[in-house]
């Protein structure tokens, strides 16, 4: 089974099952236990950090009891919590890998370009209050797009080094208002990359730094204080893009 | 001065001042209390019941210290919980007066007509898997607008008789996707009337009432069981006119 699954993680501890906190995974996966005869694991397209929300999370898993799409969805949504949603249910091949077989990832950050940040938007969005300008962000997203070595703009440090080079299909700034969207897609994203990208072009929007210093950035493959990383409550994990 | 108040009102009983609860009256207040020199009452354009939100509540307020609008905006919100947030304050004559001086009001109320709510609006609108019928419910909307004793449309059961007749200047129904906005406006509502006449128009969604039908019940001048209060997630004081 496929299921597509919506979150509001302001109250979670990321995706990932841990032992001493509460997570999104942790909880649909007692869900699923209340419902199927036994322990159920689910395994998703990726992780998600604390507070990083998404609309579009692909996750896989077997259930032991035969219960169609339709009904697990049903079934599911009536014991989470309203703060995580099961949006779609899909029967798919056995082999079916909701990490594995993705071919894209899209991300959007929003940011809440004003002085005071509406109370339905709480958590719900990185607060801004300083004017940023959205032509020089672009100016500076697009000169980041095709593949690269990404080391700059990811958190590693505690990590074993691997292979940091990453194919960034998409990275785009739009204003609406007084709301900013970064769009960021591609075939994978390394650890926080897409809150390390919009951290930067952050400073670029506020004029700290000029938007030909991406690349200059990006040259240097080693991350420093130039790239401050943005705070989860922008992110959104959008969409997941499989092969049909 | 005068300010204009955005709130989630989710986890407060309601607009106005309470003893054993906590409202968004009694937090603004106290934490005035905090920034001037003694106790402050505010007082509102009116009240909004348990769960309802505002985009513009509007409030007057006299201060002891001497402090300017935009200091008074900063230091408010540095108290106030995010779910609070004062979005606009100005300098008002002190015979201005946020509820005798209100020349209309708007209230909208959102319907989310889809099988599953997303988590992100959670709260902050009614939930109705059921596909409405949009044209229905403004035909029956239409046919309310105007002066009228709107007796059917209020939930007055345990208060004196006074008068019910409000001149209700519009009533829309908009559909957005699967979103369903109901815009109400006029120059005063009565208790409930706005959840009143949205429970019955989604009864007319539903093909429960016919839109004929309100023209009907509106002429009763009684509340009965034909009309549902629509649930307070749903509501929102949208904003309140003044004379320039």
């Amino acid at each position: 089974m496929r299921m597509t699954v919506a979150y509001d993680g302001r109250n979670y501890a990321g995706w990932q099952r841990q032992s001493k906190a509460t997570t999104v995974q942790s909880v649909i996966e007692d869900a699923l236990g209340a419902i199927d005869s036994g322990p159920v694991r689910v395994f998703a397209s990726g992780r998600t950090d604390a507070g990083v929300h998404a609309m579009g999370q692909v996750v896989h898993l077997d259930l032991a009891r035969e219960l169609d799409p339709a009904a697990l969805l049903r079934a599911l949504n009536s014991v989470l919590p309203p703060e995580i949603r099961i949006m779609k249910t899909a029967m798919v091949p056995g082999e079916f890998d909701a990490r594995k077989h993705a071919v894209s990832k899209e991300y959007r950050y929003f940011i809440w370009n004003d002085a005071v940040l509406p109370p339905h938007l709480h958590a719900r969005r990185a607060h801004l209050p300083v004017l940023l300008d959205e032509a020089r962000m672009q100016a500076a997203a697009s000169s980041l797009v095709g593949r690269h070595d990404f080391a700059s703009f990811t958190a590693n440090a505690n990590r074993p080094t691997r292979d940091t080079s990453r194919l960034l299909s998409r990275l785009d700034v739009r204003r609406r208002g007084r709301e900013i969207t970064i769009i960021a897609a591609g075939e994978g994203f390394l650890y926080k990359m897409v809150r390390s990208l919009t951290g930067f072009l952050i400073k670029v929007g506020e004029g700290a730094e000029s938007p030909a210093s991406a690349r200059e950035v990006l040259a240097g493959r080693r991350r420093t204080g130039r790239v401050p990383t943005a705070p989860p409550e922008g992110l959104y994990l959008w969409k997941v893009r499989y092969t049909p």
